[in-house]
């Protein structure tokens, strides 16, 4: 069975035409003008975009929190969330505990995902520390299992932080064997150091949250990393990219010549700091924090003029009920994370596109094609082209609504976006040919999705 | 009569597959694999890679310098050089001439192109003395002539050097209605100071030359033209970028979110000023002039990561026999400009894209896509998508061969890239779907280039 | 008949001790503690501080502006005022009109000066056209006259701008022969566009007047000029600093060794740009004009850092009534300039030494030692030295009062600093040891001070 | 018993100027010309310069390394040599072992000290773990002892590194308090990683000492220690800064604002790493190592703008035979340190007054007045003003000698700057008026030498 969408206006990194697209087989297999109909499925695109169906590089589906927690979107709800909101790859962080293997780590992780993910997915590998055991595993994790991305932490000081000889040796280890580094850069020892002086003070409210994890902290970090990347000659990606001063370290990095992405998300887009005076603040509680309102427009700059290439959600879902407000009266024992796979590209084209701060293509690109190509999944993903996975959008970029709790389709019990208006949605969605969303309703069923072996990095 | 290239892989700005192109009609109308190819043309792309014809935005074809002297090339020699070596468009500069209205300088080279172009092109306008009647001139230029791009010269006092004050005054103007200014970024009045002392000491050989426009008088204008942008809310492109130095103020102004654009061009990424100390140093007499070698790599870093957005040529054509190397001893009187309409995407091939400095989708958009869309001629040249104008280039990647004057087309005497092995040539090229070149050679007549009336600037 | 200054607090640029000081002669002759007070006059600093009579190098005494107006301080008024605010030395600027000899420029000067100044003083010589003749003189002018400073303007085009030929010329000619190049840094031919931009829409009040000299412009020329001096290999000096960004391009220029050095003056210390909304905005008129308050604490922080070497004031006193106040209706016609020779060195102190922003050796460093060293006059000017001149001032730190007009001594109608309490006031000042003011008044008579012939430019 | 230093020209931090000094009780009581001689020793100055006794706030005498190794010069040997050299006054570091309490370490270091010290002398604490019984401890030690500056390893990992919760906390608690924070600034943890890196490789001879310690680390540790200075608004002084880009860190705070100071050595001002491909390599084992010479011009610069405020020594002695020399073979087991106490003052003066890099004025503030203001003993040291120290140097500028072992009052068995040529010795150097050098010679006994209660740390 094929499938014609048809009329509609294709937008992919660097082009923007009318044309048809006729899926055959799970792939494209046509673009052109008026493409024969017969025997296929017609999907009437006029007046709406396609493009290609976005990558979420940084999420965390059935994912622990010490060993009490998990975060409440498994693979199925946070696929389908994922879906409805125009992504059909995820790249979800594979956490590595104390003393665990990789393998041991992966192989959990492909137990949770399999048979109920909707759409594809892939894995990186968190790294705690690097023992020579897990050290001789890397080589092998990227190129059997198909994971060529390792997660350090520099923050969680006594959780998960690793420290500098730790990520420097993952530098060097994963560059040697393809393998890209990938950092949540803040200070983690300045951190405990501010924690405590607030502690001391008893200023312990959500208030305080994002004073004790200033930005200074990020760029601090995100240099460091970007020194040690370069003595290792290793490319570095730094995940959820918050502030002004982090993302100035970055670009002066990649003017340097050096091989350095940067990821933001779209709560530091929108959203800022003063959520966290609100009755309800412990909604927002993350890490990087919400910064001020004046670290937004940085973060849209670099993402036009490409020192920052993807836009991922961090997605991590806990309950605000009875559970992150738990902890209203001290912040540092409150569930950091939020929800957000499904909001992100109704967020962005509101924000971004139509708001004239990137165009529609950077749009494609800083959520499908670049990240694609970054994590090794280009050509299969990322794109409009022959050949590719028939992985798609239709986009209706008229209609206008509010993000609401009502309307999403995660476990959560809000939205870390409510009542933020926006512009435009996913009308229909295919992965791999398949509609699993049609005219903005998930119609898909339970499983479905496959992992994903990923290329070893190569400079995009 | 339509044609089918079939079985190449298509490179595009961003994407990277294989599939048949049908061509019809002189656009692109379909894109798949295993296209039906009766009643067309076949044209066997097996093995090699197709992308946009490249457009070539700095050029001089039957440019007078002074009263006396024309460039050699005119628009059938140097339509068919670039054709040859994979350029498809054209934007050449209508130069004003002191009272002039910008209207008689566009007629004027309107009756230069017409009928003698075999590619199309467009033109540049531009700006010595913005006189109030050349300045009621602009809106109509923009609107009517379909010439939205104005270059005013910071360089060449005494003879086109115009002064911050016209400088700034076009950035308004010339912004309020959809237009894009261009400079030549170099600080004339200091030249004619370093001039002059190396006329007292007698140091007037061709190697004092590149000492007598040192790299810092381009930073400078670079940065002064960027302030006057930023005052006048005005996007700038700077033409043909060759220093390390103007490269970081267009890299620190992008990042501020200045709307700055850089080009920059062959010989500044493979030439250095070591040329000029040889007995035929002539040849490269140029302004900006040839660098240290240690230019080169900030220039490709600069391509690589969207810092610089185009290469072009500033293809001027002059003889070097008794007319170039005239004034060997004296470097003030000597005629500035090289050859290179053809040389390019060989040698942006060879160094750039062999040389693992800048990807092969890279190399397509800062020789295509990039200036289709800043010169406002997007989607209908700079791409391969459904709709686009069918200027294509079928590209031999294996063909190892050597830049020399007998294998180039042009007028002059020499090659400015003599000697100089590379990798790659176009086989076949195409615009709107004429065949203008078949295994290398060209097989067009004359004429057929018709004249591209280009949209308004609208950031990329 | 010698002094003794006997029991205070010595404070020059780097030591801060107690010692009675000895005049004999005109000059310091001893240092030490409970010095014999035989045969000399006592004068009793006890409780109060000593330091170095300061150095005011930026005044336009007697200055025509045009053909029809001249500044109403003369070097009588002029100097009173400056001695009682603790200013010993002057170096005025000798302006040479067009076609003028810098000798018969600097022969007008002496003319107006001798006999009337009550404190030694020096000139500058301005250089509007440098040409052969005038270039000529330059090295007898160092030598023979002892002006061995240049000043050039980059700003106000059509009067006395200078061209960046002009200015890197009298760069080289200066620095081959022991001269410093002064500059005012603006672009003056963007002031040109943005003062006929707002003349278009009518804009011509005085509180457009910042708006059309914004800082970019100031921090654009320093760039040019620091570019220019470095292919001159000279110094370069840059009057009046008003901007953050001028006092970044300085920091940077000087953090690569160049001899770069920078003046502010107390009214970009303390005023903003809201004075121009006041109803008597007029009386701010200057330029660089009166900045946003954002850019005071970067002043501040060049000063304390060493990036900024000097504080004068540019002394150019025009009165209000009947004069400055006649354009308040059309900025372009308004005389520039203000007066401040006398409240210097309270409102340095005070919102500097007192505020925490400076040292006190600091404030000595900045209005005295500084400008003795960078202008030729050390050890004779500048120091609480053995065999330096007696130029001391006496400064009671505890007195607590209000800068108004009537409490100072030169001829305009208006004081600068109006209303703005301060801390500190000269009690004693001496010139060569002639005590010219005591208990705060004037004593001194006419004329005494004498022409200071200046060494040739050496690092300081 | 009083002395005249009579004739001599006397350079301050600021001043340069012909007098006499009287010394009485140990201070300086008079300064003037042709004072009277009788009844005081007459020490004949003319045609040498007279300045402040130098500080050396970089020393470690008496010093075990680990629990087997002591430095060679103990406090009689080292503060000798030091006077020899022109150093008056030496801060010691007193070495906090593990789980010792301040106290303690402190006590020792008296114990060392006294009654062999031949100068005074202050200490600094180093802080190795800030247990809250050290931090306790803080304020009595600054308040009480008289030790008001803090050092904090960022290098040696298991060694003496501290983490950064203990740097910033040490900042926090030390700035409250008075406290000054000193850091060694180079990150340890990558220097582990690459280490084994060339263990891995036996690339472990001396020649890839400095490849272990490049440069990049030294930046990267003082931007962060920067950062979190910042962050605790505490001052930061950074010990031996080797590298460009250390300094161009330093720079930028500076600029911003932040209390920042820099010192540097002699050793990295004249030598460069190609001492380590030299048979006796092991001589220059030191960390931060010596850099490329590269290195040496923005030392020089950041000494001559202010960027850097102190020259010290870090003077660590240890034999080279069958000591040294005993891990040629495996660079991670040598003993680090180099001894220099005596060599600075005419290293600094020929290499920078000599050669024009900095002023006399200059050399005198970053060898004595600079460091006197930042470590709390100014106007008793640092200064030749009427009631400082008798500290004072007669330095005769027109000796011409060859720094060698001979010449050297140490105890180790070489020289560091062995061979090379220099300008300039002390002839006679004066410790509170004592005359311990007469003619070049070692004249005094013993001790004399007292302990320097220091004040708490003010803004210089």
């Amino acid at each position: 069975m094929q499938t014609v969408i048809a009329g509609g206006t294709i937008v992919t990194a660097a082009s923007t035409y009318e044309a048809d697209v006729l899926i055959n087989g799970g792939r494209i297999a046509l673009l052109g003008e008026g493409l024969p109909t017969e025997g296929s499925e017609v999907v009437d695109a006029a007046g709406k975009f396609v493009f290609p169906g976005a990558l979420d590089v940084h999420t965390h589906l059935d994912t622990p929190w010490g060993t009490q927690y998990t975060t409440v979107d498994d693979w199925r709800s946070g696929t389908v969330g994922a879906v409805c909101g125009g992504t059909t790859t995820l790249v979800d962080f594979a956490l590595q505990t104390e003393g665990q293997a990789l393998r041991e780590a992966i192989d959990g992780w492909h137990a949770k995902a399999e048979g109920n993910a909707v759409i594809d997915y892939g894995f990186h590998a968190m790294i705690m520390d690097l023992t020579d055991s897990v050290q001789a595993e890397i080589p092998r994790v990227i190129q059997d299992e198909g994971i060529p991305s390792f997660k350090v932490f520099m923050a969680y000081k006594g959780v998960v932080q690793a420290d500098d000889e730790t990520l420097l040796h993952t530098m060097f280890t994963a560059a040697e064997h393809g393998g890209l580094t990938m950092v949540h850069a803040e200070n983690g020892d300045a951190t405990v150091v501010l924690q405590n002086r607030f502690a001391e003070r008893g200023d312990l409210g959500v208030e305080f949250w994002p004073k004790s994890r200033p930005p200074e902290l990020e760029a601090e970090a995100a240099h460091r990393a970007i020194t040690l990347a370069g003595l290792a000659g290793a490319p570095l990606y730094i995940v959820h990219v918050s502030s002004a001063g982090a993302v100035a370290e970055i670009s002066r990095a990649r003017a340097s010549g050096q091989a350095i992405y940067g990821e933001t998300c779209p709560q530091y887009l929108v959203l800022d700091e003063d959520r966290y005076t609100q009755p309800d603040g412990a909604k927002w509680v993350m890490a990087p924090p919400l910064r001020h309102a004046s670290h937004q427009e940085p973060l849209w700059r670099a993402l036009a003029s490409g020192n920052l290439q993807t836009v991922a959600t961090d997605h991590s879902a806990w309950p605000l009920k009875d559970f992150k407000d738990q902890s209203l009266d001290d912040f540092r024992y409150m569930i950091q994370g939020v929800p957000g796979v499904e909001e992100r590209l109704s967020t962005l084209y509101t924000y971004g596109v139509q708001a004239g701060r990137i165009t529609f293509n950077r749009f494609v690109d800083v959520t499908s094609t670049g990240p694609a190509k970054l994590f090794g999944l280009y050509p299969q993903k990322g794109d409009i082209a022959v050949g590719s996975d028939a992985d798609l959008v239709v986009w209706d970029a008229e209609v206008e609504w509010m993000l609401t709790k009502d309307k999403l389709h995660g476990n959560t019990d809000y939205c870390t976006f409510e009542g933020i208006p926006v512009r435009g949605r996913a009308s229909h969605v295919f992965s791999r040919g398949r509609a699993l969303v049609r005219e903005g309703d998930y119609v898909g069923g339970k499983g479905g999705g496959r992992f994903l072996r990923r290329a070893a990095f190569a400079t995009p």
